[in-house]
């Protein structure tokens, strides 16, 4: 679970709930027409936008910004060092029977036992990584875009609001309500986009280079253990993977 | 046929038909010369932007919008390990008969079974795909116009009847209408850009960047067929171009 | 003449001389001082932004911007075909007398004749295309400049306006009109920009791009002579500067 | 201590202050529903943004920007120069009893010294560079992402209040210290984001910069002492990393 | 001098004194609290973004942009071909004797005679070239970083006024004058920005360009003479810099 996520969303939430229920009636900020025109315009601009299977995947995708980043590089850096170890002394061939939990790692093993050539390896692994960004910006896009149009279509909701109020004017004291109610649908957009769509769509795309810099970590791993590096040297190399200071418990280790 | 486009296009123009038959009357949004001033003046801009022959054509290229994307990457990857197969068993020559549905595909085992080497091969077909590449954005780039645009002379259309309106206040009365007209021109310019072109230029900007990916994934499939790669070494290299999830169905057609 | 750039601009002054002329006189938008804030703002802006030769040579530049593209393509395949085999059937000197009339081309092919090494050819005229963009920017960025600037002097101008009929409001009746004047600086920055500026530009910005790809076709072509490429091979490799349905005819004659 | 950022902090909250309190009463911008809504708001867009560990480590990140930038390129130089002497002079063992004091170029005298060849060096060095940057555009992008979420929370606090205000105007004398309180979240929102957050995230960006060209030059020396680069030659390298003014002293040192 | 840089400033402000003092009062739009707001809180915003000694060392870096161009590259191309002449004549030993004017040059030619291997040289001065991009950059970022601070700071000063002119409206007549004052501060944001900062940026991102261009043409004349070049052939290579108009002078010198 992540928590910034959840919290973040609820407290987002909590804050503009807050405001509109001090001010008086909450009723006030509810419109269901204008609802309609930023919710729906929004969809409609995001269905032109992406193919209907990506756009219908986007909740599952939004998932994963709530999702807990499972992937420790320490952890997986002492398996890397493990597996190291384990085909210097007994061969490659002895990592086949090896548990292994990151499935991004266990296809990589499974590429070097079958016995394919260190280039083709990267060359596969690099090509898998890539595509795979590939796959999840379209995840992100989704989010950008609801962020970009739902403002847009929350001015386009107040302009006609405003229009309507401007051509009918003979009773002065419906003006304040009518443009209350037109500025409703900005105020949808300006949330939906920058309280939701915007920042989910960033998580996701921190997501996404987390996952990459554990994946390019592994290929570096697998690089290794084919062309039989010394573990203390592959050592060296994972740490620059992690933040200065968490790699002084590795270099404790190293001295035992 | 890509529904998301047509659901998307339509359902922008229901909600915000919807949005102003609500409200009274829809008459008092359909003013002749604002949509004028707005579609002309853009029509304008994107011609100095644009040559006559790309901006004639931007109608035929928006319908790419709406077509479904064709190319499945499954299929795509079987045809290639067949024709992989047929190449490993009979040589190149035999590709010859084979009935290859992809017209890049086609190109691509012509070249090499005219007998050219991999490198030209790999040469021409790479610089088809990032020629197609800026041809294919002159489409976007056009909507893309059209969408910066038509926001711009909106905003010109409503200063020029701001400062109409502004010169000749003698009648108290008429303020609120003419400067609900004044407001229509910037209504207009946002919705044909946020409810059509920008989201249609997206979308022929995701389908160019298919079709980039399944000429690449050809690119690969017949530099493999030359290099006489095994064709269960280019599956796992092909298998890359699918996300996860859908591969392990060709998995189990292995392990068959 | 490029017939687009020359509608689009008639046709945008039309539409806004035409919006300005129905609502009324179009006295009421001519403000001379208002003109020099903006124009005058403008030209001191870009006069800072860039050199002098280059701002005075930017009106030469514009009329690009107006003139056709001359360069067709398919006549330039053609005709590098033609020196193509001319070199294989009589020798590289035999290109001295052919007459060519792309000064590029013509260039390139008198560095190949002068016995220049390949890699030197290639060098010299890669820099030559590379040093040509960075020329051509400096036009598209003047221009860009121009647009950029207008808007915000536009502003500059409605804010003096507005502070100087805020100061003195003892006359209700000259709020409406002087208010009226301050948005006119406003419009024409809004006008220079969006009608002019921004889409001259764009469409040099196309220009270069253009020329670009003809140079780099050229590029190809000098390389393949030098190398002795088979004619048939050279085709293979210019048409795919050619959309799909462009390629075909040629197609054609090679059956022929 | 970096004096310029401490300056501008306390600078900008004073002429903000001040021009608060020239205008009359501090109270009156004191709202702290108003500010509830801002900061509120703002934390929760970022913590969506964000993991809650680097949401909570941003605090200690912004320390930077305070901090002074302690390497100064010329003693770095010298020490440079110090070390490849002694290299050249006593074999690479001899610089484990060196004093080195800054860690970066430590580690990588420590790997030199350990054996290990240039270019494993190189690449460990060069890995813990990127990586290093990555982190650190982390740090600032938290700043950049509150810079970004503060005006649009001080917009939606400005909406909500004006919707309040304008479906309740029985009272004219009410509206304008309405209007005054719903403008209050614009202004704390556009005072967080310009006066704190983005210029926080610009220093931090150049802090990584700085750091990052540092890590360059010891990249380097590691590399000319591992090749047994002439001293002289590697001055002459090495001084590119100063300005042109600061080169001079070297030089007269060179002669001396 | 550069003419342009002096005219623009100078006729920037004249157009907008110009405006000033034709609607009234100069005195009307001097507000010195409103003043210190823009001015003083760009100066804190730029001070947390850049160390002190680049903020003090801006308005050094500011001459620049009124300076003269002063290196013409048809002398600079005349000055290489000369030394490339004296080096294949009297061998490279002999252009320690030639006075070189352009200091880069001079360096270069220096390295040359100093015996380094053509590797070394390239490598010294590409970096010289990278890294004095790098420090000319933040000069042109300080100045980009006054445009962007400038509008925000007259928005917050905007902001101030009116929340402190809307809780007070007891006197009608006041409201007019107060919210003029108001609009000062946006209004000298917007002339910093637009009429000095952005301009002057600008202005010295192309001096750096051309210090660039020039340079990146040293570059190539002393690997050319490092390599013992023909002088016809490096003058064919040297000409690429200039546009095509201004080759043929040399042609003729050529023929002469």
């Amino acid at each position: 679970m992540d928590l910034a996520t959840l919290l973040g969303v609820l407290g987002g939430m909590g804050v503009i709930l807050g405001a509109v229920a001090l001010g008086g009636g909450v009723l006030l900020f509810l419109n269901p027409p204008s609802l309609v025109i930023v919710v729906g315009g929004t969809i409609a601009a995001t269905l032109i936008k992406f193919p209907l299977k990506h756009f219908l995947g986007a909740f599952k995708v939004a998932l994963h910004a709530f999702r807990a980043h499972a992937e420790d590089p320490n952890k997986l850096i002492e398996e890397a060092l493990k597996l190291s170890t384990v085909a210097r002394k007994s061969g490659l061939l002895a990592l086949e029977n090896q548990k292994i939990s990151n499935p991004f790692l266990k296809q990589g093993i499974q590429l070097a036992v079958d016995g394919n050539p260190p280039e083709f390896v990267r060359k596969t692994l690099t090509q898998d990584i890539d595509l795979a960004i590939e796959r999840h910006e379209t995840g992100q896009n989704i989010f950008k875009a609801i962020g970009d149009s739902a403002p847009a279509m929350g001015m386009i909701g107040t302009l006609i609001g405003l229009v309507q109020m401007l051509s009918n004017m003979d009773d002065p004291k419906s003006i304040g309500p009518a443009m209350a109610v037109a500025l409703l649908t900005t105020l949808y957009g300006a949330v939906i986009a920058n309280a939701f769509a915007l920042p989910i769509a960033e998580k996701l795309a921190l997501r996404s280079k987390e996952e990459q810099l554990t994946k390019s970590l592994i290929l570096e791993t697998i690089g290794g253990i084919q062309e039989g590096l010394n573990p203390r040297v592959m050592e060296t190399l994972l740490k620059t993977y992690l933040p200065d200071g968490q790699r002084a418990p590795a270099a404790k280790k190293k001295a035992a």
